[in-house]
């Protein structure tokens, strides 16, 4: 397993295709350190005796010890395990841990690339598991490109005006093939080992270019990773955890790039394509039943505290809403486990949690996220939005009078008084907020593609056949 | 194990103390038939192969084979067998199959009884173990009587002006106690073999007299049960399995009851009255996550089939109502799964569920109960509230314009149509509906009782902590 | 104006057209009784001097004072005093005041008509001017048969397997018309004196036939009232006003009904029907402002006193509900006085509320109306469901018991606590409950057609050109 | 009346007491520019035909024509004019107008120095009147300061460990008095010409000297105006209207400034703190009745606008969003129009607008904004939060390839629909979104404060009377 150093040294080594506010950048950029700051913790933390059994696993390939995003699940508990390292590492860095793309991914391909293997007599499944053992060997992190930008809504890939609005094979030679198109939304594409491509829909046979699965290194010559950066405004003097990580997506446009077929895991089965849309769907569903109770678990604890701060800890309104967080939390989580208690094993032998829980999971977090913050703010108060900066806490002429007035509970210092509303007004009253809010409506998939993907997983006929019984209908 | 015929028989020999309408019963009125055909269910499906596995199990005591609703819980599997079962008679039942509180009463006293022996030095649980033998072999019945009348909601047992509105201990004799009070909302009281009192809430040493649990038999001298009894307009020849089936709950006096010491498990152990309300809730909420599920199932189903015969089964809006109620019937589920995955061995050996997963799921559950009805409503429009009586129906004159003009989906028979919006009248626009959504509220106690609960078992210091760690607060 | 004496003497007279659980009935059947109760109100309070001002109204045709319920509204300010009016009487009434719909439909009939001729050159407008003069001298009471059975919901009028699942002219006579169809939802049909026929929806040429207004006498030949009447649980000697009072619905059918021409105000003109449906509807749903905040009102009064007695009424989560009830209540009523304050002049000197208000009013209404029973069921508890009937508190052997264990607020009566719940009781665990829930979400339009409405008849355009200019978008 | 120029011009020459990041600087600092820029509209809309009727009145001091945001409102009309231009205002300025508290805080104080005149004999109603006229003939802008830091918001002003967590008085002398404390959520104080202080709460005997209002000049000795900027990243060359706006908060530090009598408005008169606190809140309330539906249009229009762009401007789900945002902003819209309607005349002559109509109001906006931004997001989908920086899009290299994959609907050029996601991003994911979110709920009074008023000032006991007699409750 790798060190972080080893990771970051990995990273300066790469060519510059990064490109942040019209530069082209070094991955060791200051506003890409944030984010390569959290990835690290999934290295840092494997020697930690809290983590260590969370974080590693046995390779069913080799047998050797793992890093736990590398793993292809062997069962039950292996899911269960990989939700609650999640909401553990999320807790720390208090958001996303970024780096569960990968293994969703490769979980889905491993289960994928066996039943195309099965259903069109391909070889796609040992050469999956060719790259998985360098992925292993090399501890690698991942992005997964999975979001085409889709143009018309309402018109399928091949219905486009452009035809490159879904990323699709341009050209097929002896040694790989070309693809041409964009990828958006590509949460840590900028700082990741390896951009792993999957199809983001289902695709009819007219759509059969776009039915493309493979893997590139992040510096893949023709890819451009054009990257918004969000972090929070850099302190002064009152450092702290949450201030120092953040990170960075990636518009990722493939202008042309040539993948060699050891590195291809579909190409044309337009068939298998949904499948492998859905399924990488419901294993980053599945993680989010992790990340996101560690969200709620953060807000929540926000919420607990500034209201003890505020001096209203023990008020009914507040135990309310504290109860409403847990409750999302909690339910979300429970979905996680539900998925686990309930997964099946695929015939590639990967474990599989059931589609059902994890799109009622993701679901119930997806509509609940704004409203966390409007319970944090509402416990808070207005000071998050109007706290002046930290430049005017510094002032020799107002900075005593700020401390003096910033003043709720007298037994707590100005100082932490003053830290935590900065450290609020940071998650609610930022860039960095409405990131995490959006991403918490569409991130691993909008409510309404869970609702969709419930309705059609789901054995409404039974529930149908049901009532008949009860209303005497033959 | 019992046949629904031996219950029924018992029923008929009992003491005549169960009221209804100003009259003094018999056990098999017609007003209680739709009850005891609930109960006979539990029964008759013991050797269905269907329900076999989970409708029996092994007695930890005897090693007999016994029906599930007499069994103390060994391990997670129990309990969530007991969770699946729940759900699946309860939607063969179209709603609450009413036998589980029995089980749940003896789990909570199994383990409490351990608990006060620690504490005390008493002999409670060998007397409990003693009662659950009988109980076993008999395969008996119990209603659980819990909730106190409570008068004045704002003071304590011991506070009130009349001593009487929390039932308490008046007399100790050498040979049982003599108890005084009321008890509310029993669900089948009128058709259970036995009543097991507990305690509604945490008691302090002046509420000493008001720590009491015991069983008595349903008919004991000095018990009065007033009945009100839910049950649909019977038909006249549309008969339907719905309609047949019923509830009674009832207003319990216990007029100056004796109970000999062997069937007392708590008197005065003010200290773990409390514990062993909690307990019971706890348990009874998990049964909730098995049966507040299969009310949805029942609900969406409904929904599912009305939008189908409305001709709007496809439409958007329908889709995204049946997806909300999925995911509520789905989440409620996982959180009982959940509580099994995460409880605890007590130290009498009985598995505790976990307690935060069972406030959390019956929680949502009991905000959700309106919004179903609201739901269903909404698909089926108007006609379950202005359906014109089956009579009409059948009345030569009017009843071929009726069937003419009830058709919606042509594909569909017209007494079909008739069925489906009869069976969701009785549903909705009547007693037994209101009865149904008060009960989906406050049934195994409200949704303030558990987010009380909540906050106080939820470990939110730890999520202070983390938020103090992120801000960098010492 | 007539006395409610006359109104129900000319009830008795009529031809037995009314069916009622397979039997034809004479309309002062005693299940019709609770509902000519309510409508003779409309009658009664006329010379109580708090209501004076508002039930009367001056005719503009003949410059006489008659009954409001019978005036076409000619400024802002009549619109107003129909709403409070409406607000008032539905308060007495605790619930709805069923005569609003005849009003409403007699100045949806002024507009159009009026249009009609503009646009077609016939002679409606003389012939409803004519009927209304009648109409305000008989001092009439008239329910508004709007809504069709409509068979396939997907399918347009013409389009239906059986072409009278609209009602349609099938004969065109030189004295008058013959129509065939139903009618559902005919609220307090088997206790008017009138029966006033209005198209659906949009109608296409096709659907020529469908558009078609009239009306006819609630008795006349052909039409068969089947009705459902709806009804408390009548008490021996707890009586009180709320429990005398009930409604009663009819599936009208119109079996080849007869209508002379004098009484057609439409017939073909297929481009005015949906302008029709729509303006009954935008008059409805501003009668709606005023009755559902009367419904709220007696939901929160209810809760407020559930609250007092259950010694609750000071508790912060109490305080809450009320207050959002109260948010309810006003913002329909406000939307109700901006409709009148927006209101516009139609060219027949009709006032015509405005869409927009009336629109968002009645949805929010019908989106809260479930979660108003959930409240009041919240702060009651139980015991409406569970409340054992009138006659074992009669009991001299239980009766005693229950009233000492019904105290809870020892300020108040045992009798009234008993009174307040066994209202309750009635209210929300009843068919009665159930009726007003689904009427709630129906009667006047459902939530989903008034947001179809709002969205058509919104000015969009301004609001995206608007954002267009912030945007710099040319 | 003034001009922007005059405004801009005496803004330049006031004393330097604005502190941003640790500087202390002049008022025409570019991170106060954007805020001056909707200050200005103020004065240059002015002429402009659309709103001259709305932004110009007659004071009722002089007869001469001023700015309405100087005007003391004489009627029902008046306040619905302020409503109406307070909407158009807000459109235009994408948000909040900044200059309504200084006409809110005038207005009652017009009220409230009559009535505490006439309870005490005073003589600030005169007072008040030539500040008045001074404040209309120089067409000033007014930051009201009411909100004070509050300390523990459990305690009371005089229970507080530190005594100035509530602005007071601290010295009396014969030319005036001097204050102490801090005013925080001081919206545009930075570029006001006028800081009017009032009273925050109920005051009680002991917190006399905490019962105090008065008029400063924003530059006033001692005053440091500690202050965060709210602005959006500037553009390079998509320059757009939304793009230059913005606002400025202050936190407001009252380090013993002097204060003549003449601009003293209260001073030790506790019985009259909480009808001003109050009445400040209501008229500001009503305000809101204004502003927020301006919010909601600007919101609703871009929802409108990105589904169009992005192919889905006809799919149900949208229709449905756009309905329940028409919805949440007439709803608000009416509550203010009702709130005229219903309004009253003080003592003083000043319209008074009714409380539970405009708290209903403010309340339903507060409680629906964190939604808004929700919905929006839904339909917008997740390009706002990972949108590549402008100097991208303008780069030679991948500039053109973002353009060509950011097109969705080919009718609309890449560069306006660049354009439009750029001002989402701007809207949602950006820290003026979080200050708008955040000053939507506690702007002018957060959602509890508005329950509290509400059932404090409704008479609930009519309810209970209505609900006693429906039940026979004597």
């Amino acid at each position: 397993m790798r060190t972080s150093a080893e990771y970051l040294a990995r990273l300066k080594g790469m060519r510059k295709n990064v490109h942040i506010g019209g530069e082209v950048v070094e991955r060791d950029d200051p506003r890409l350190v944030p984010g390569t700051k959290v990835i690290s913790m999934t290295f840092d933390y494997v020697d930690d005796p809290r983590f260590k059994d969370l974080l590693t696993a046995s390779s069913h390939l080799t047998g050797q010890t793992i890093n736990r995003f590398c793993h292809i699940h062997q069962s039950p508990e292996d899911l269960m395990k990989k939700q609650e390292l999640t909401r553990l590492l999320c807790q720390r860095s208090g958001g996303c841990i970024q780096r569960c793309m990968g293994v969703d991914a490769l979980n889905a391909l491993s289960v994928v690339t066996f039943l195309t293997d099965m259903a069109h007599g391909t070889e796609y499944h040992q050469r999956f598991l060719d790259y998985l053992r360098k992925y292993q060997q090399n501890d690698w992190v991942a992005n997964c490109a999975q979001t085409d930008v889709k143009g018309d809504r309402s018109k399928r890939p091949h219905e486009q005006a452009d035809p490159d609005l879904y990323l699709r094979v341009i050209e097929r030679h002896q040694d790989g093939i070309v693809v041409r198109g964009a990828k958006a939304h590509n949460t840590m594409a900028p700082y990741a080992d390896e951009i792993i491509v999957l199809p983001t829909r289902f695709m009819g046979e007219k759509d059969k270019d776009y039915a493309v699965a493979f893997a590139v290194p992040a510096d893949t010559e023709g890819l451009h990773l054009v990257c918004r950066s969000t972090t929070s405004r850099p302190r002064k003097k009152l450092k702290a955890p949450a201030n120092e990580l953040g990170v960075a997506d990636s518009f990722s446009i493939f202008d042309d790039v040539f993948v060699p077929w050891e590195r291809v895991f579909m190409c044309g089965e337009y068939d298998q394509a949904g499948y492998l849309a859905g399924l990488f769907a419901a294993y980053h569903r599945h993680s989010y039943t992790g990340c996101k109770p560690a969200t709620t678990d953060v807000m929540m604890g926000a919420t607990a505290l500034v209201a003890e701060y505020n001096g209203i800890g023990k008020a009914p309104h507040v135990r309310d809403k504290l109860a409403e967080m847990i409750t999302v939390a909690e339910l979300v989580y429970a979905a996680g486990i539900a998925a686990a208690v309930k997964s099946q094993k695929a015939p590639s032998g990967t474990q599989v949690p059931d589609f059902v829980f994890v799109n009622a999971g993701r679901y119930h977090a997806g509509v609940n996220i704004y409203h966390e913050f409007e319970t944090l703010a509402e416990i808070a108060g207005g000071l998050p939005a109007t706290l002046p900066y930290e430049e005017d806490f510094l002032d020799p002429a107002v900075g005593p009078l700020l401390h003096k007035y910033i003043m709720r509970n007298p037994a707590v210092s100005a100082e932490d008084q003053h830290r935590l509303f900065r450290l609020i007004s940071d998650m609610i009253v930022s860039a960095a907020g409405g990131v995490a809010q959006v991403a918490g409506v569409h991130g691993g998939g909008s409510p309404i593609m869970e609702k969709i993907a419930l309705v059609l997983q789901y054995d409404m006929d039974a529930k149908k056949r049901l009532v008949k019984e009860l209303a005497g209908i033959g």
